[in-house]
């Protein structure tokens, strides 16, 4: 299983955003919409064995499970208009419970401390950043979850939480990239594991 | 120099489509517009050293050159509106004769064929395929230039023209990728060279 987080700092925590202006007044949901695309489709597909999270202003997470989506489409809006859906069901989610709101996309009142707390039992936590070793020459783990910022740097919290919490850090190269961009990479360079010829 | 040629066949050739349903009556013009931004932006600005042609409907190609290219944003709308003010001048373009619409943005009547007999000349053309050896094992070209389609296959008559003018075929690797994936990926290849430890 991989798992992506991205830590969204301008991103609307309740419904009521506009789907036309995604970049401007949705506080760049545009940039977390296609973290959503990235990370769980390819050209023939979605990605069965890929989850994504998204955590919202630090109190809300919505999860999208590739295995269990529908109606996943390659395009900002209809993806936007998904995290709008799970936004309405936001109140419902009570303590640490979840809300599945539609097959595959679920809803929780939790934080970063909480989704790394949670993730980190199953799994190797990645923090990716300019100053990481390079990936290329690191190991691939069994169950790699990568911790992503938006278009925003981690704050100072959020860097100490991963201090806490990543087992390595990695960088994919000596350019800096865009979420979606290092959510590409970073299945890229897991899906050409064994891939090279030697 | 990084050039990027991406072939779209069913984007439209004139100017007359909207900009709010790119991704529909516009002929998925939304997957150029996203491979304009790939390929020429990151996380801190523009890639001086790269130039990305689209070659639309086998007559129309647009140059965008990053080293004097302005208002490149990381948005769809704005850059599709780049690309439609472009085919506006599309006219003035007579016989081999570039057009310049804005500063880095250039308008030619050239189909694919002339866009690789053109750049072939001062670089190494590498097609992407699914079926090429694996690129991590390759070595990196001074001057690559990379062929890629859009959501489409390339056409038979495309894939004749490029075993004419190919220098090599590479795979990014066993997972089909959309061509956004596929310019961050090739990107990623060439920042890479010399980056890893050994």
């Amino acid at each position: 299983m991989r798992r992506f987080v991205v830590v969204g700092h301008d991103a609307p925590t309740t419904p009521d955003f506009p789907l036309d202006d995604l970049p401007g007044s949705a506080g760049r949901l545009d940039v977390l919409a296609r973290a959503v695309i990235e990370a769980l489709l390819h050209s023939h597909g979605i990605r069965t064995q890929t989850r994504l999270w998204l955590v919202l202003g630090d109190e809300i997470s919505i999860r999208f499970d590739g295995n269990a989506l529908r109606n996943l489409h390659p395009d900002e809006r209809s993806t936007a208009a998904l995290i709008r859906s799970a936004l309405e069901r936001r109140s419902e989610a009570i303590g640490h419970r979840p809300v599945e709101v539609s097959p595959g996309l679920e809803v929780r009142r939790w934080g970063l401390a909480t989704v790394l707390e949670e993730l980190a039992e199953d799994g190797t936590v990645l923090r990716l950043t300019e100053a990481g070793d390079p990936i290329a020459e690191a190991e691939q783990p069994t169950d790699p979850i990568f911790i992503l910022s938006d278009h925003r740097d981690f704050s100072p919290e959020e860097d100490s939480l991963l201090d806490q919490h990543a087992d390595a850090s990695y960088s994919l190269g000596p350019i800096g990239l865009h979420t979606t961009q290092a959510i590409t990479i970073a299945h890229n360079w897991l899906d050409t594991a064994g891939f090279r010829v030697y």
